[in-house]
């Protein structure tokens, strides 16, 4: 397999990035110090860490779960993340301890899995549908990148490698190896990390099996369980209306046109699909990711960026099905299109993935922790009736570590570079190291970002140098406009994808000066998303926003808006830490003059009041009440 | 027990109403021409009529179910009704055939059930809360009487009298007897039919004892399963929040206060409680049945008629709860509302019961049933996106039997009866014979009604009678006029509980006539069904309609109808066999100005078009389309 080389762009590593604003930094610290290490208590009390001594024994509670490896790995990832960007002597040496405990666990043949070496030992790679074997394999995979990027240490590195290796002697097209590929997509975006963190081409190929083999016919897990029976999950999955959907193994991946079946796996699975066509130039690979980006994005996405709206296969339905008190939304598929937008970006500079990758980032990826980073929303509904909180765990926890990781590698998602260009995707107060035409160029960003849109771009270099710099207009800012040193830069013939391209000599101390008019914007969906006629969402940059019963009384769905309501915005310090609330005239459906009935001839009357809305992400942090986000607009 | 005597009614029985109008006339028809024989066919092809035989043995297919009992007893029960109003020798040979084999099944004991008398017969009595025992012994109790009235033969009735007479001995408040009470109540209100028609004074006591004991702590169910292990549905059961609420055993009945749990086994408990309360003179039972009226008329009943809004356990969520698609409104339940109501309405008589039980029948009842006769909702959703149709039959077929023996027997609910009054209930063309005070009298009505509100009353009588002429005025009926014999009547003065009461000497071939203007209304529901919010229903006289696929744009939901337009009624002959539509002009969203996002900042726009809105009722007999009943008012 040849490296094909594509005029894209490579993320700056977080490693070279630095957040300093008021937004971000605060919930990274509270990452850090709170969630992180109350995330490897919880590892250690549930007994999924020890799991690793392999002394299970028949009998004993709790058995381990399948799932446990990859939460380890998760917390592994995200501990890692988290050293690298402020170093911790102890954290470092928890980090080896675990690692060693992992590594004590590995096989001699190479394979490492807790349940399947002191369970089900005569069970391995019997049940790749339902057992996440290889799913635990990657992110194990996931963890050894991460952790000796992080460090340079090889501990878990060399460990994983030669799983990888085992996995790579029992997977393969050579006519002795298993034809097959996990139900749950997540090792083959991790073989691609693993190959670009040791160069070696195996993995990548690897990953191109698993990806080439799924969906072929006939089914490799159908194959599977007429040869060894019922699956791990047999009785839930025998629920689903279609169980070759729900893991994505209806179609090969290159004949996909719709998001269909569990929307995490569906994201993982993208996300390494996106990972391949630009490792190896695949446009086949980049076509379907293009049309599956189409259909979820202009016909399966909640404004919030949250997908996957039924809790039944955590996954999918149809085409603009988005209901909001049902909806399943999880954490981990926000997190995961975010993954996905990430890698489209870099095939291809589309402010249209910055958008979508943003939009779930401010709203559906982050509404999943609490503010003070100790409780998690598992799934994020559009609509409460009350009766909806977040907890400390699950157990099935894949997703607080998965928004601990995200966190603590945030800086990844802000920049990209080549060899002729600076890109600026987020605006998030800060700097980075970047490298272009063989020079250091430090790019610092100051902006109150996301509560206002004027932004500051200040370069340093040692000497002059010629690059394209390109910032990202929004698509949410209807106007934009761009000062360089003080001076009107006119961007109408310099927009490329949604992003401004200014390409000239750049020297030291070059400002620019982003203004992205962040006023409130009444948002509207499809007609055909039934679940919101005649409703009207608020957003102003990329927050969307919520009402809830801590400012507005209740019951909610008793609100609507006029459409000539005039709104404010306005920067609150006082509430829930300091955010921008919207405020306005809503009127709200009375029953005093209801006599009981629960029909009648009348309509109700409505009686005007004032509304406060606040950021979606946001909401749950305070009594316990309703939220709405769409409205009936009056 | 002292049969306690008091001032109110009594229904005239179908057997001395006939029904010769243009709306009923033809669904009975229909009903015994094909609906009854084709579910005998059922029965017999099924095996639930063999099964009577007891030839059962362990292996064969199917295993007889629990409650096949009930399903042959609904049918002899309609059977029955049908052969009461129009006789059919092949028919009653039938019945008499199906009663021998039920007859050759009874045990020694008087025990009678298919399931425990050749699978599990040594369970006996140890599964009330899921196995139906006592319920399919209810459903026989009752074929048994109306197979008597129909017929004055004694072969069934006497096998069910050996059959109640037996579980008389085996539950009971004596100390050697069991003090247990059926998980799905039908029994009770069973009993009270055979004290009635037998005089047996030890049926009834043996209804009050189940109505008494249940929800009494500690909870019987609870104990049965501590003793007997795990019951027929653990595993369903176990995943439903409040198993006690589920069947009404959460408290004793005289305590309930909201309508809770499975909404079937609720109707039949209430109407049990109304016929006891009735026959007893017991007001607790009264005021329990108010109470749990007034909760679920004016916070938990769909426009329909329909209730219970979930499938999950087929019943009640909580109060103002009312989802559209997701409606579950079995037909059973609606069904079970009318019989409640009807049992109210002799304990009272206020014309909101006949308001309820006319807004079940004419709606959320007679959906449940094709035009032809021959396919069946289970659940009467009020919007549906295409994909829901009705069926001939169901693995739990209760709906398709329970709708026959309604139709067969339908004369019941339309006249009542006292010493003093002759009660009009509903507006059905044809004739009653009445006795009041020791004089027969022959009560004529012609109408048109539900298309229009004009009656036409007349009676013939050998000699002029005192008495009073009570004529329901239907909630819906905004203003109503009387005229006797051609002059004007001001009812003003002589309206007691929404029931015109007209006393005076009458006498041969005296009329009267009672206009019904009959508009059409738009109906708004309370503010706090949240699903409604900004919609509008539309109704005229009792039925509700619908907007349907076949007749408008889909898709229905991008549909919205401005408060100003005109809407017209009108007879079309053509349509459906003929019913009154309703026109006017609504708005549709368009999309052709969408230029393909999921969201944007200008609201779709909306083009007027002219909708269709035929009666709920007859939804689902065109091709496959989409409904919906509420529909958002711009």
């Amino acid at each position: 397999m040849k490296h094909v080389m594509r005029k894209n762009a490579e993320p700056v590593p977080f490693t070279r990035v630095k957040i300093e604003d008021q937004f971000w930094a605060n919930r990274i610290q509270i990452n850090k110090e709170h969630t992180i290490p109350f995330q490897y208590q919880k590892c250690k009390e549930t007994g999924r860490i020890d799991a690793f001594k392999l002394d299970w024994k028949s009998g004993i509670e709790p058995v381990p779960h399948i799932f446990w490896d990859s939460d380890v790995a998760k917390w592994i990832e995200a501990a890692s993340y988290s050293l690298a960007t402020c170093y911790d002597p102890k954290l470092d040496a928890l980090l080896d301890e675990v690692i060693g405990l992992i590594a004590s666990a590995q096989q001699p043949d190479g394979y490492l899995n807790i349940y399947f070496t002191v369970v089900e030992p005569e069970k391995r790679w019997t049940d790749l549908r339902d057992a996440h074997e290889l799913y635990c394999a990657g992110h194990l995979i996931e963890a050894g990148v991460a952790h000796y990027e992080a460090t340079r240490k090889r501990n878990l590195l060399d460990v994983v490698c030669r799983y990888a290796d085992y996995i790579n002697e029992v997977f393969g097209p050579e006519e002795h190896k298993k034809k097959g590929y996990c139900g749950h997509p997540e090792i083959e975006l991790a073989l691609v990390k693993l190959y670009r963190a040791t160069g070696e081409e195996r993995y990548l190929s690897l990953s191109k099996f698993f990806i080439d083999e799924r969906g072929k016919e006939p089914n490799y897990f159908e194959e599977e369980k007429k040869k060894n029976g019922p699956g791990y999950f047999e009785e839930l999955f025998s629920t689903f209306d279609n169980l070759k959907e729900y893991n994505q193994s209806h179609k090969p991946v290159r004949e996909q046109e719709r998001v269909v079946g569990h929307s995490v796996r569906a994201m993982y699975l993208y996300s390494a699909m996106a990972d391949l066509a630009k490792e190896t130039g695949d446009d086949s690979l980049t076509r379907a990711c293009e049309r599956l980006w189409e259909n979820l994005h202009k016909k399966n996405m909640y404004i919030t960026g949250g997908i996957g709206s039924t809790a039944k296969h955590e996954g999918f339905t149809f085409d603009y099905d988005l209901p909001n008190e049902t909806a399943y939304a999880e954490t981990c598929a926000a997190i995961g299109l975010v993954f996905w937008n990430h890698r489209m970006l870099q095939l291809d500079c589309d402010g249209k993935y910055a958008d979508a990758l943003e939009r779930a980032l401010y709203n559906g990826v982050i509404s999943g922790m609490s503010l003070d980073g100790k409780k998690f929303f598992y799934d994020n509904p559009l609509a409460s009736l009350g009766d909806f909180h977040r907890k400390e765990w699950f157990d099935v926890s894949c997703c607080p570590p998965n928004l601990s990781r995200l966190l603590a590698s945030l800086g990844q998602y802000i920049y990209s570079q080549n060899d002729e260009e600076a890109i600026v995707h987020l605006y998030i107060q800060g700097s980075a190291r970047l490298h272009i035409g063989q020079k250091d160029i430090i790019l610092k960003q100051k902006t109150n970002y996301p509560w206002d849109g004027n932004i500051f771009v200040e370069l340093e270099l040692e000497q002059p140098a010629m690059f394209a710099l390109k910032l990202r207009i929004p698509g949410w800012a209807r106007e934009a406009s761009v000062k360089i040193n003080g001076e009107t830069f006119d961007i109408a013939h310099h927009i490329e994808k949604r992003y401004v391209r200014i390409e000239r000599q750049w020297k030291n101390k070059d400002q620019v000066e982003l203004v992205l008019p962040m006023p409130i914007e009444r948002v509207y969906a499809h007609p055909n998303v039934r679940q919101n006629r005649n409703c009207v969402a608020l957003q102003r940059g990329p927050l969307v926003y919520c009402l809830e019963g801590a400012d507005n009384p209740e019951p909610l769905y008793a609100i609507s808006l006029p459409r000539t309501s005039i709104l404010q915005a306005q920067f609150d310090e006082r509430l829930l830490g300091g955010m921008v609330k919207i405020t306005g005239q809503a009127l709200r459906c009375d029953d005093s003059d209801w006599d009981g009935e629960l029909y009648r001839t009348t309509p109700p009357t409505a009686k005007p009041f004032e509304f406060t809305a606040i950021p979606y992400y946001a909401w749950d942090n305070r009594q316990p009440g309703q939220m709405i986000v769409w409205i009936p607009e009056a």
